[in-house]
């Protein structure tokens, strides 16, 4: 990072890079990973869904589908909203989920992440206040960060967030939005409980501060009571970011956002300015994928999958962590949280960890506020038990002779 | 328009958007291209391909060859820069064209549409001064004009972009970057001579002001003198952006950027920024495609293909438009820039043209300050020698009885 960042000002000042440009940072995460790409190195760190699972003859087929079917429209440019035949399912399956939707409120975007700089074009400019959770998703922190705002962290607990602190935050300082992950939030796994998910909504009402619900992994729930959605509770006042990233493939970069009609109409011209639309042969990919009946089959392995992967996870972290550390044991989604004991820090301790052939991401890049050095992000998904295993073993030699 | 933008104002004042979202339009042309999608209109407004030219077999056959070769690289979170053979594989046919990159300094990005934005993140804020070409792409207007820059047009002729106007222009307002399309222009289809590229690439270092050379066209050359890419004659001070849209498939959306590595820097991180990554399986696929040796026969074809209708259209408008039309004959591209006598409108005749069943781009739209209305685009390529004919004829009646 910081040999990046000396080039970058030597650079600052031979060209005139807006400010924007000059004081955004690249991804911890991923400067972070680097390093954990060395051979030998199991890595929970980064959010890569398992390979594996991939249903490649399925995606295969469905290529030469879109090729048989679609060819002219799948290759030409398309609308900036995205394949008709696409949006149609989505919004079929979220009228499904409870979600009272049309066609037109859902814009195909470049995965959710292009779902989160569109929400931050189309609210935010400098010294904006978003409000977020206390931890909350670093990639959504970084695309919001282009724009300038001011984050405000809002306290949480195993219900997910706070709506007392939610009012008193909106009270104070008047936020653009708010963004949640409500369903096995990226990192800690926890999700959002209806009674918190009803006050939530309405406090969001009484000042008028659309609620952003990042969901790329409520499809992928294993265990626990069914929740629902915010924005079936909250329609008029919620955009909900979706992806198939999580419950098909994250190469095919399709994601959404589902708003309202008149919120669209900015959506769409933001879209439009980022890059026309969307890949138009995966929306179809997808679409054939979807038509042809794989999707909910698949999304059932994707759960059994990961769900066994969790409870072996846990039950190495059980076996083998060094007392006083504590974890959460999300009912779904890809990722846990995982919290050392007494003052050790995640960060110090993470070259240890890679040179003892583990990586995680420390949980202090999670916060935009007064950061917990003693948490850790696990990804649970993307092991097989025998890495799981071994680096459980490895993880919890390295935190128990963390000083 | 006017219906859209009352109803966003409406919205603006129940939500708060940012200033930029609100003020930015939709695009001008695909708002007039609604009317022209009606039956029977032939439509010479678009910017679209040929489809009948796409090469679906060899496409359909890189699906396969994706599907068997790279399934899980395709399918997985990529590299923000982009896949790695792809990649080299435009360094090396850029080396070939005579500019000096390395695979570093290429980022992938949705289309040029998206390169345009990200260099807009890179450099603009509000009140920046973009120097664009008179007349310039609108599309480059419209992705530029989220960061509200100040657009200031410099004087071309038929030999491109006239450099002591330039100079004038850099002294006087200091520009973050000057924007040109140097080869078969959108909208004129002009190229930039050598000796004016020659001439830029001096004025722009000596003011250290980077040029945007925007080139979707430059592999689309049917006659004439072969001229030195800008991105060869200034390495250090030109951003190329480049698109497999016009010579394989729009709907693949895969561009890129080439920069300098330092620039490079910034460029990743505004792309990561965005959208992460773009799409892998189409990266893949045209890197497969070209791979099996398609694209220059393919590019060939397209040559070939639009030469004929240039052709055809030039001597369509020859025998049929009034005394006093005057038009540009590229030497290359998709498009053509008509000119109609006197203080003709092509604005107000649009609704004439439609209703006779032909619809074009009025030329106002296409300049940064001082509209010039009797002038038109017209894209040759997409149209079949019969609806080239008619096309003409019906605009030549229009035009002929205009006031």
């Amino acid at each position: 990072m910081g040999e990046i960042n000396k080039n970058v000002d030597a650079l600052v000042d031979e060209w005139q890079f807006s400010r924007n440009a000059r004081e955004l940072q690249s991804s911890i995460i991923r400067e972070i990973l680097k390093d954990s790409s060395k051979p030998g190195v199991i890595n929970f760190g980064g959010g890569l869904p398992a390979p594996e699972l991939f249903p490649v003859e399925k995606i295969r087929k469905a290529c030469l589908d879109v090729m048989d079917k679609h060819a002219v429209s799948a290759l030409q440019y398309g609308l900036t909203t995205g394949v008709k035949e696409l949006r149609e399912l989505i919004a079929s399956r979220m009228r499904k989920q409870g979600v009272e939707v049309t066609t037109e409120c859902i814009q195909i975007t470049g995965g959710a992440q292009q779902g989160l700089d569109i929400v931050g074009r189309a609210f935010l400019e400098s010294d904006s206040v978003v409000l977020t959770e206390t931890p909350t998703y670093l990639g959504a922190l970084q695309a919001f960060s282009f724009y300038r705002p001011k984050f405000v962290s809002v306290e949480t607990d195993n219900d997910g967030i706070i709506p007392d602190d939610v009012e008193e935050k909106m009270k104070k300082y008047k936020p653009r939005f708010i963004y949640v992950v409500a369903n096995f939030q990226n990192p800690t796994g926890r999700c959002i409980s209806n009674k918190r998910r009803e006050a939530l909504v309405e406090i969001a009402r009484k000042y008028r501060c659309p609620i952003i619900d990042d969901n790329p992994y409520g499809e992928l729930r294993f265990s626990g009571q069914h929740l629902t959605p915010l924005k079936a509770i909250g329609p008029d006042i919620v955009i909900e970011l979706g992806t198939f990233s999580k419950i098909i493939s994250p190469g095919l970069r399709i994601g959404w956002i589902c708003s309202q009609p008149s919120v669209q109409t900015i959506i769409e011209r933001m879209k439009q300015a980022c890059d026309l639309h969307s890949n138009s042969f995966t929306q179809y990919v997808i679409y054939e994928f979807a038509a042809a009946g794989h999707l909910d089959p698949h999304i059932e392995t994707v759960r059994k999958a990961y769900s066994e992967r969790r409870d072996f996870m846990v039950g190495m972290m059980k076996k083998h962590f060094p007392k006083g550390t504590t974890w959460t044991e999300p009912e779904g989604g890809l990722f846990l949280w995982v919290k050392v004991a007494g003052n050790l820090s995640t960060s110090a301790m993470l070259k240890d960890a890679i040179a003892a052939g583990i990586a995680y991401v420390p949980g202090k890049f999670f916060y935009s506020e007064k950061a917990d050095d003693t948490t850790m992000r696990l990804n649970f998904c993307n092991a097989t038990n025998a890495n799981i295993e071994e680096g459980i073993k490895r993880l919890a030699k390295v935190i128990a002779s963390a000083k």
